[in-house]
């Protein structure tokens, strides 16, 4: 058959019967949504799925807005951070040269490339998996940033990113916040000075809502209207109905979501300090996951084994990453039970 | 600032209060989704948003391959009949011959050809708004027929679609049934001879879902192989916990929408013949609207005329369309509504 197209799609973590394990491969969060959404979802109006929602999601972009302290056409909804983040590459990397980002980061960006025909050049981190911004060309279409950075939880600071704005102020910069909320600091409030910044967020990690698929964007009203458009002309409604009450609902139950966020810090402190006791070296985390390795157990040893016992961390096996584990943070009572399994493991007691 | 795309969105139907209008403008169904989706959203446990959902949405699928009596792997699940068809176009069109589409039909094709820059060919329908295969040309790319068309209402005979692919055996054929429900017949049950057919649905117009965004594409292994590829280079999870779940509980319940788009049929045949006593011209529908024209009342003038009364119906300002109006079917009451106020309209009582 003529024209089918080859691709190869990225990998998600292994999806497994979460009742079954203790599941820390996917970075999701440790504890459940806001049980607000109860009552939101036995209350909704089954007229609202009749109708065609929204095309732009203005009760959601009104949320959002102002949690930002912005007006609602600074902010686009998409179906998760990864439609808002294709959208945002179809929409700003319509480039020759070459995009920029770093070699170890978000598995999916190579792959949007890819799918686009976007031009792209990965810049390697160093040693310690930071940026080296003196390496980045003089002549890029665009940067990505993951702040904080996955798989590695580092972050990097707002001047660094202040700098690069000015250093490329035609280009368009993403920074993708994934993980905002366990982080000290968004720099979403430079977009009104950067026209160039565009920042994407999504509730599945720290809203606790995974399984909703619900992110969105951030940037200058321009930015803006070039992302709508490029979403419109794809699928105008990719935020349903039920799907625009329900993170509406979280993104209101701002106590809950401090409660819970701050009780992961805890145990990731806490677990942290853990591995440090049982010998491994541990980066410093912005996260809900911790990268970890350590110097006399290897890593996709431990990784087969802590499955074995039921436990799923993510495993990822390329060159630099091959000596790592990288573990979602859980409930304190999870990571206990992992604790006491690496206890046993590195010690040899098993 | 450089790199950013320039692209002509697709202009869906007015989204307007359906509480204070009679909406007729966008194909959505006249009654509410099943009652049973109450229940499942009331039970809905929320630990499914807290996780990823499945990838390929393995429960919803073995729904729809059930009713469709094949196996799973030939069934791909999407964010409404937009993300299919999309995921589709990019899928199987990566082709310099252009792919063959009529000029009146859904007006996202030419948006997506536009879009992911897939080369494409109008074919005219004829005066009675009929395919005329005869002027296919030989070096095709592929080929998208809408069965029933959108807005005609048209349908294409099942010996005819075999005909095409039959003569075109290396290129797809995308059949968009996402009104097949209110039509005598599917050419589903045809994939499993022609490898190059590729069906797609839609729960938005039968199942009364249109705010819930869950569509699906059935084709062979190998067509579906090609476009989960293609879909995990996006966005994986495109269809929510929940949307899986509504979804499943309304493509069960077909009891439910047998009565209700039995309604539907019933009310549009007698909508017609209402038409046709104020001396409209109807064309024969399978879908739930009807493409109608009056000999001495101008489309767009009536149109304003019925928006003027809270009465919302669609008006397409295009040379071959300019003396239509699009109605969907209603309720039985609202049509007798429209018909009140069209009398009133093409008598100038008003």
């Amino acid at each position: 058959m003529e024209g089918l197209r080859k691709i190869q799609p990225y990998i998600p973590g292994e999806q497994v019967d979460y009742q079954r394990v203790i599941k820390l491969n996917t970075n999701e969060h440790a504890y459940l949504p806001s049980p607000k959404i109860k009552e939101t979802l036995a209350t909704f109006d089954l007229a609202k799925l009749q109708r065609y929602s929204s095309v732009d999601n203005q009760a959601l972009c009104r949320v959002i807005a102002q949690n930002e302290g912005l007006e609602d056409e600074w902010i686009t909804t998409a179906n998760g951070s990864d439609d808002i983040l294709a959208l945002a590459f179809q929409s700003f990397f319509q480039t020759k040269a070459p995009i920029i980002f770093p070699d170890i980061t978000y598995g999916f960006y190579p792959v949007w490339c890819e799918l686009y025909q976007i031009p792209y050049q990965l810049l390697p981190l160093d040693d310690q998996f930071q940026w080296d911004f003196t390496k980045i060309p003089q002549a890029i279409g665009g940067l990505v940033l993951t702040n904080p950075n996955a798989p590695t939880g580092k972050t990097v600071s707002k001047q660094a990113i202040i700098d690069l704005l000015e250093r490329f102020p035609e280009q368009v910069i993403i920074v993708d916040e994934a993980y905002q909320a366990f982080n000290e600091e968004s720099v979403a409030p430079l977009v009104s000075k950067y026209p160039n910044l565009y920042v994407t967020r999504t509730l599945s990690k720290d809203h606790a809502l995974a399984g909703l698929r619900v992110g969105y964007g951030i940037g200058s009203p321009r930015l803006t209207q070039v992302i709508k458009a490029v979403k419109n002309s794809y699928n105008p409604y990719a935020v349903d109905a039920l799907a625009e009450a329900v993170a509406i609902t979280a993104l209101e139950d701002r106590a809950y979501y401090q409660k819970v966020n701050q009780q992961i810090l805890h145990t990731r402190s806490w677990f942290s300090e853990q591995l440090t006791q049982l010998g491994f070296n541990t980066l410093e985390s912005h996260t809900n996951f911790v990268l970890t390795t350590h110097p006399s157990h290897k890593a996709n040893i431990l990784y087969q084994q802590l499955k074995e016992h039921a436990i799923y961390v993510r495993y990822f096996d390329t060159p630099r990453l091959k000596d790592y584990l990288r573990i979602s943070i859980g409930t304190q009572q999870e990571m206990e039970q992992v604790t006491t399994l690496l206890r046993k493991l590195t010690q040899k007691e098993i």
